[in-house]
């Protein structure tokens, strides 16, 4: 199976409604008087980073992931559980995996860890809390609300190619997980953008069962000239949402585009309607 | 670095103060009302199973050996978040992962899928839900307690050797939750046996800051000819648990030995003092 008819398969499976239907990125459920919010992200050698990268640079990004996904629910991280097959260079793992801890204040509850075998796998299960009801989801778009964009898009695409003053927003992206705090309580949908801008606005306003139709003049990307490859090449884990247009909105965020009635395309760039998601970014399978 | 040299650098990480230090089968910690508890297990073809080991049965053991953990905080099970890298016969692993999440009542809460690169690796965190307070955990015994076993030991290496009636004891096994949380409210101290009786014994004695003496004739083995082999060969998932000896146990269990102030040794076998781990059980290394 390649990893959609598994997910499909998944599915079928007894599911927690906290699960959402395997349609969101984290699951949310009440637990005691609270809610809770859960993701798990995994990375491997040879599929999310090569084999002679910087393993404190992985490390990082691995959490860095993980709490991508909770921002995404304006969720204040409580810890993480760490999978770990030992391979190479464990002693730089750790420093990044020390560094991403600490900076975004999750500490470690727990894992497992077994001797490598070959290319190494790293998991993480991010525990948040929730800090607005109700927990932002990727439904909800309204017709009239604003589109908007944290940061600036591409720049993980131009620090995978090298330029140093990308680098970072490559190999150690900056979740945004307070700007998910502050924008929690007035969005009307979010998600991050991990899979490239023009994928992940397809889905959510798929999710939302409207359509959003983006300016690609008002698209912040890091290289102009290369605008369709910064829109489509994803790892950008900046946060994607909508809002009423009226609204004040708390964090650096730039307005894109404007939600629309359904039409005949879930996303527009331009006057281009994008119908179908296989060339908008990247897509497991 | 091997596993115990990175356990120890883990636990100079920040950590949660529910992780208890690294040092027990789960995470616990109160959120809202209630009290949470988390586990996280790893399964490696090469490690865990044979690579034409029958993939229904490795998910059904994934999800056990999780819900083993829980069981031995008396943990109601919550859901589990699923790690899964794709490989041979994916729908086999679905068939035996609908099975124990169905029978233990345990849905799926999400997780994340990659291609397979090469030898499978398997991960689930499972959620569980206090039940009891105090939470059981390995400290606690009391001088003058029964030590206690459920069920039959050595039974896992009897089916790994191709036992027909003690197949399923290795292939399939079956958690004890429900025995966990019956326990719960009576054990002074409680874990789950997965790298060995005298191994675990050995481990929550010394958590307890007591001896344990063991009777080997009171230890219920699935070859008494092969005593020595049953107690160190693990993977047999019974609860092990100490409780004042005039308590009404509430479930099948086998009275095996007796709590004495902390002497020569953490664990006596009948008259030996088995001071150090290394012959008692399955040791990570």
């Amino acid at each position: 199976m390649n990893e959609l008819e598994f997910l499909a398969a998944l599915r079928d499976l007894p599911l927690h409604p906290g699960a959402r239907g395997l349609e969101d990125d984290c699951a949310v459920f009440e637990f005691g008087s609270e809610t809770l919010i859960l993701t798990h992200d995994l990375m491997a050698e040879g599929i999310h980073y090569e084999p002679e990268a910087n393993m404190a640079d992985v490390a990082w990004k691995l959490v860095a992931v993980n709490l991508s996904d909770l921002a995404s629910k304006a969720a204040e991280p409580i810890g993480a559980m760490l999978g770990v097959s030992l391979g190479r260079d464990d002693t730089g793992f750790l420093s990044g995996l020390r560094d991403a801890l600490s900076v975004y204040n999750c500490p470690l509850l727990g894992g497992d860890t077994i001797a490598g075998t070959g290319a190494s796998t790293f998991g993480i299960t991010a525990l948040g809390r929730a800090t607005c009801h109700p927990v932002p989801s990727r439904k909800g778009s309204k017709v009239g609300d604003g589109i908007y964009v944290t940061g600036i898009i591409g720049r993980a695409l131009l620090g995978f190619e090298g330029q140093a003053q990308h680098f970072d927003a490559f190999h150690r992206p900056q979740p945004r997980v307070s700007e998910g705090r502050a924008l929690g309580p007035l969005v009307s949908a979010m998600m991050d953008v991990s899979d490239g801008l023009l994928l992940d606005a397809w889905r959510m306003a798929r999710a939302s069962g409207v359509t959003y139709r983006l300016n690609p003049e008002l698209i912040p990307v890091a290289d102009s000239a290369r605008l369709d490859e910064c829109v489509r090449w994803g790892d950008d884990y900046e946060l994607l949402f909508t809002a009423d247009p009226d609204s004040e909105i708390p964090v650096p965020a730039t307005q894109i585009g404007k939600v629309e009635h359904v039409g005949e395309a879930p996303l527009f760039l331009g006057g281009t309607p994008l119908t179908k998601p296989g060339s908008l970014g990247y897509r497991h399978g």
